[in-house]
């Protein structure tokens, strides 16, 4: 019998459970070649100023295949007052195509996917001490990302950039009310200057962060690029890193800082690690306190299929 | 609010609506490059020997958009008594996004889509005096085409053929409890013989019907063929034929008889007519009780999307 999971069931479960350490799997069997993930299906509709993205795959001998749909209507809070973005995730039966869940989460659980990444990628490279966290962008993912980085780090130190002081007002305030304690700014060179464990999460397409503010020891997490023209990191800081960590080399070589980096032949693919296989190897992990890592994370379909997986295998 | 239909109101709702009209107004749409279906997504199962398809799109204007799911997992019957196919269709307001419906119709609607085209097909290619129905095939689609042919034509006379006689007397006591009189054999020459509307419903790769059985005045719907393997239909029938309609022209260039005919030289595909300008133009129509004709269905995305806007749009 198919369950319907309901938005607030989804958030409930995944408060009880190590989602971090099941998105480290996926990355693992991801870079492992375990992970079947056949092209995103997408419609266009001009008319309407939407999208809608179907991804979908499976981890080789698991149980289940996930089928991802996910919608971005960017007109709707001005037309309808509805969020532009929307998301429901299906989980099969690998053994028998039975369908088990139906997950109406509503875009939820892509961005608690995506947050999770940004743990798993702290887990190794962040530094040991982190000062203060650095977020650039005051959205949903700059709000979670902290949140998920709590059980890597005890650091409860935030300093935000956003666009304007309105923004990242409203942004410590929420966060305040979460027991950070958080300074804000509208100049870029503030969160380098103060923080060595830094994510950035915009929609920016111009770099954000130039080569010279990136003080050694420092780690970056760019998680707002995932697109071909989308770019927050100055393509020189990743030339100048020790690491440079993608989740996925495929998509790297299409869109991300990554790819920005090296189709203006500033850094060669050759130093590029994938994930999975950074956290296998000790080798790729921070080795001290005056390494300049950076991850550029685009987003890979295991995510999707761990992270269904979580509420499948716990709904009763 | 996201409806949730199982089978048993899907079922309910068909019975009360006119589902060869919506069909035939869907290969109108198609026909007139009104209707945007992207190609089919598709994941193996080599281990379970199954596949799961994902079909989607959308008619321009239109109100929905709609995304199909189906899956064959061959051995299910076998090792867990449970059904080799089953799907589901989900459909969308095109104009936000929002999840409308999730139809858990276990592949039931992909069944009444696929008998509906065989009704809307003979509503304008079935000779006017229909002597006998002759079927091919006593699976589930060879019973629903009968069904859906008697709004088309009064007759109630059946001649089924099928590979055992066990098979063929299951058909004739289904059938005569709805009414019919039916015939079996399992000699195939007889089907062309007594009847002058015939419907196939096999997976057979290799053809059944040869042309010299064919008869003046001979209606045939060919719907088991939708790979490059199967086929029904000497492609002779086809060349010797006055009038012949794909669903598709597009899918006939890598599957179907038309297909076979046209790669083995038999035919040019000049002479193969789209099913909705089929409709939407007289000449085409069976013109006398002379003509021969024939339709290879090979199944189109834009029936799925219909038969699943009936149900939308009838749930209250």
């Amino acid at each position: 019998m198919v369950e319907i999971v309901q938005l607030e069931k989804i958030k409930s479960i995944l408060k009880n459970n190590d989602v971090i350490s099941v998105i480290e799997e996926g990355f693992i069997a991801y870079s492992d070649n375990r992970v079947i993930v056949p092209p995103v299906g997408e419609m266009l509709f001009n008319k309407t100023n939407g999208e809608c993205h179907i991804k979908y795959g499976y981890i080789k001998d698991d149980n289940y295949y996930v089928i991802k749909i996910a919608s971005g209507f960017y007109d709707n809070p001005k037309l309808y007052g509805l969020p532009s973005f929307n998301g429901l995730n299906l989980v099969f039966d690998q053994r028998n195509g039975e369908l088990k869940a139906i997950l109406l989460d509503e875009g939820y659980l892509t961005n608690i996917r995506t947050a999770a990444a940004g743990a798993v990628v702290a887990k190794y490279l962040a530094p040991k001490q982190v000062k203060k966290i650095g977020i650039l962008g005051t959205g949903a993912q700059g709000k979670l990302q902290v949140e998920y980085l709590k059980s890597i780090t005890s650091c409860k130190k935030i300093v935000v950039w956003g666009l304007s002081q309105e923004e990242v007002n409203e942004y410590k305030k929420n966060l305040e009310k979460k027991g950070y304690s958080v300074e804000t700014t509208l100049n870029l060179e503030d969160i380098p200057t103060a923080c060595n464990l830094i994510v950035t999460c915009t929609p920016s397409k111009k770099p954000l962060l130039k080569k010279e503010w990136i003080k050694p020891g420092t780690h970056i997490t760019a998680m707002g690029s995932d697109t071909a023209e989308k770019q927050e990191l100055d393509s020189e800081i990743l030339a100048n890193a020790d690491i440079v960590v993608v989740d996925s080399i495929s998509q790297s070589k299409s869109r991300g800082e990554v790819y920005k980096a090296i189709t203006s032949g500033i850094i060669s693919e050759d130093i590029v690690i994938e994930l999975g296989k950074m956290i296998s190897n000790k080798q790729y992990h921070r080795q001290n306190d005056q390494q300049i890592t950076i991850a550029d994370l685009t987003g890979v379909a295991v995510q999707d299929i761990q992270i269904s997986k979580i509420i499948c295998e716990n709904m009763d």
